[in-house]
């Protein structure tokens, strides 16, 4: 006999609902013992681990994946250990459940507040790392929802013998193995499915490129939280310490350059342009940095470095590569124009040394995380001091910025009476 | 020449992008000089108002439209005052944006913090009421954000006339216009458009039946802040203090019954039944009350009362009317068991002495309010100190039950750096 994919996914979320009831008001040690056998288990089965994960690299090899998409897919030893340690740290973070907030009293008596709570049943829907099932999967137990993963085909078989892992820990520790299901299934009807389930799952959190984003928006009445790339900016203003600023452009563009809060472009106030711009150029060419630059800009380096002429297409792309867009502005207006026509909202810096200069770009630019003197880079869970994250939302409603425990709970009020009637 | 509705509609947007840009940050002064404009220009103007709103009541009528819908729809004099009052209860209220929360200092020396601002622009679609024209704008205003407002076509001219005022309210502080519109069609294919308009509108709110916001729900891949219906519970535990349990259940069913916030649906503990039901069925019977009650509630009224047999139905159905349906529990456990089917998620009450008891019900009752010992009516903004509300959400993300200032917010990271690298 088989099950239909929508039967089948209707029952994972119906047995997902029941588990985050029971997940939901476990206590913190109940979910780090869970967490912690979780951690155990994944570095017990490494071996068994890369045979699965054996399965998916013959199949990318087979269909010629590009080298960096097979090298993302690989578990290692200590790609696993790394799992292991996440899960970890998960565990040391404090349990977010149940703190009640701002407990007032009203004027006839009845103290208001309001308590945090696990939302409830979480659909991920991801693509390759294999990593983010163990990571998705610890916060989500942390903050005591239960998950259901839906991940990218190519990592099928390691995806489901991580899962499986995972869930033994949780039915090790007495809480129940179906807060962590994966959907056993490369069929793409699943993720209809899915996005359908709106009687079971309180918000979807797709994970991935923009094709699956816009995929998972359109098909779904389910609340969604967003996680979509970076184009972040880097703003050096008229009065700038052009030597940090040299760094901060530096670090913000090549520390790392194919993750989401890299500096893509480059803004220079034009009354340092010509003093900033030569130095910076030749330090980004030599580390093997691509430019593209407006005309001024081009104007400004003359035959200093190569930099192709930028295109309007330029300002709106995530290049996730050693390429910098250039573009020379003549007032602290025109930036925060530039950002507010082409930003992602993910990232804004500005280098400056004038307190009412910062003060107005930390208003006005309208991204999930605004700086001053700091790397773009900075735009981070671990960096915020969040412990951990799920990605980082774009979205403005319900959480901006890295998604850890407190983005995966929400607040009902409580009210505390003594009989109080409403008159 | 005649314009698309959907270029009409995408205009508007532009604008209201625009108008939101300067009203984000304006200083609270010239918010509350615009809105004591609004205010005053409404009373100013009920003359005109009430020649506007005479058409809306003469098609009602035409149209034959219930003689409880017409009363809805009529400006009096009344009504215009208490709209002033509303805007200048908002003016009272604290200015939300700008606010800097939790700046902690990183590791590094970073200053990390997460700073309160408008959400941008919300497109508000409503039924009925045409105070909520004023109400919507005058909470739209004060937390910095622009308004897109689609009223139903019963209140077109009303709805036009008082959109009219708060446009130039806004204009004579200097603020922009735009940052208040009115749809000046009653044309389905505007809402539509309006649906449509995910570069320019950050949040739909719609207020009116489940129709209205199923079809707002599927039509947009907006997020929306949904105010659905109530389906609320009272539980009287078993132990309970009857004579308390007996005032809390009166008031919230009868205080009043056409709203979100009545109690449907009353829970009562096999323990304490026998007593508590007999003489609280008389009493709700003698004031207009119609009973549904399980086999049980029956069994124990006998020929007290009249009291109708519950059907399935009954425990999934918003009255908004003097009926209640009554369901006698084994448990405190099953009270929540049905709470989780049949609620909802708006308001659940229980009433009882014990401790335990009531953090258990507190902690499990997933609705957007959950009390103790205080009567359901008190799920609202006023009630809770919000001081106005642009209606209750029964969502889990951004915003749980009244939304005030604050719900029409979100928070944004600020980092304050001295020139800090990633490394």
């Amino acid at each position: 006999m088989t099950v239909s994919i929508p039967a089948l996914i209707t029952e994972m979320g119906s047995a997902a609902r029941q588990a985050a009831r029971a997940l939901a008001w476990s206590s913190g040690e109940s979910k780090n013992l869970a967490l912690e056998a979780m951690a155990r288990i994944l570095l017990e089965q490494t071996g068994p681990l890369q045979t699965a994960n054996a399965l998916d690299l013959a199949v990318a090899q087979s269909k010629g994946l590009e080298a960096a998409l097979i090298d993302r897919l690989r578990l290692t030893e200590l790609r696993i250990r790394e799992m292991a340690a996440g899960i970890r740290q998960v565990i040391a973070l404090p349990d977010p459940v149940g703190a009640i907030e701002n407990l007032s009293r009203r004027p006839n008596g009845m103290q208001v507040g309001r308590m945090r709570t696990p939302i409830g049943v979480i659909g991920i829907i991801y693509e390759s790392r294999p990593n983010v099932t163990a990571d998705a999967a610890a916060l989500c137990v942390k903050s005591g929802n239960a998950v259901i993963l839906r991940g990218g085909s190519e990592a099928y078989h390691s995806n489901r013998a991580i899962a499986t892992c995972l869930a033994a820990g949780l039915a090790e520790a007495g809480l129940p193995a179906a807060a962590i299901q994966f959907v056993d299934t490369t069929d793409r009807e699943a993720v209809g499915a899915l996005l359908s389930l709106s009687q079971y799952v309180d918000v979807i959190i797709p994970r991935g490129g923009k094709e699956l984003i816009k995929r998972v928006m359109q098909g779904t009445t389910i609340p969604v939280i967003k996680h979509l790339d970076g184009i972040c900016h880097t703003y050096i203003d008229r009065d700038a310490d052009l030597a940090m600023a040299a760094e901060l452009t530096f670090n913000g563009k090549m520390q790392r350059t194919g993750v989401c809060n890299a500096t893509e472009t480059l803004l220079v106030h034009e009354a340092v342009a010509a003093a900033f711009l030569p130095p910076m150029a030749r330090r980004l060419h030599e580390a093997g940095c691509e430019l593209r630059g407006c005309d001024r800009t081009r104007e400004i380096l003359g035959d200093t470095v190569p930099v192709v002429v930028a295109t309007p297409e330029d300002w709106d792309t995530e290049y996730l590569a050693a390429i910098l867009s250039v573009r020379v502005v003549p007032t602290l207006t025109e930036a925060l124009a530039h950002i507010e026509a082409h930003s992602s909202r993910h990232t804004e810096v500005i280098v400056t040394r004038d307190h009412a200069r910062a003060m107005r770009f930390l208003r006005e630019a309208d991204s999930s995380a605004v700086m001053v003197n700091a790397s773009s880079r900075f735009n981070d869970g671990f960096q915020f001091g969040l412990g951990a994250e799920m990605g980082i939302s774009t979205d403005k409603l319900h959480v901006r910025g890295p998604v850890g425990l407190e983005g995966l709970t929400t607040l009902k009020y409580v009210v505390l009476g003594e009989g109080q009637l409403r008159t």
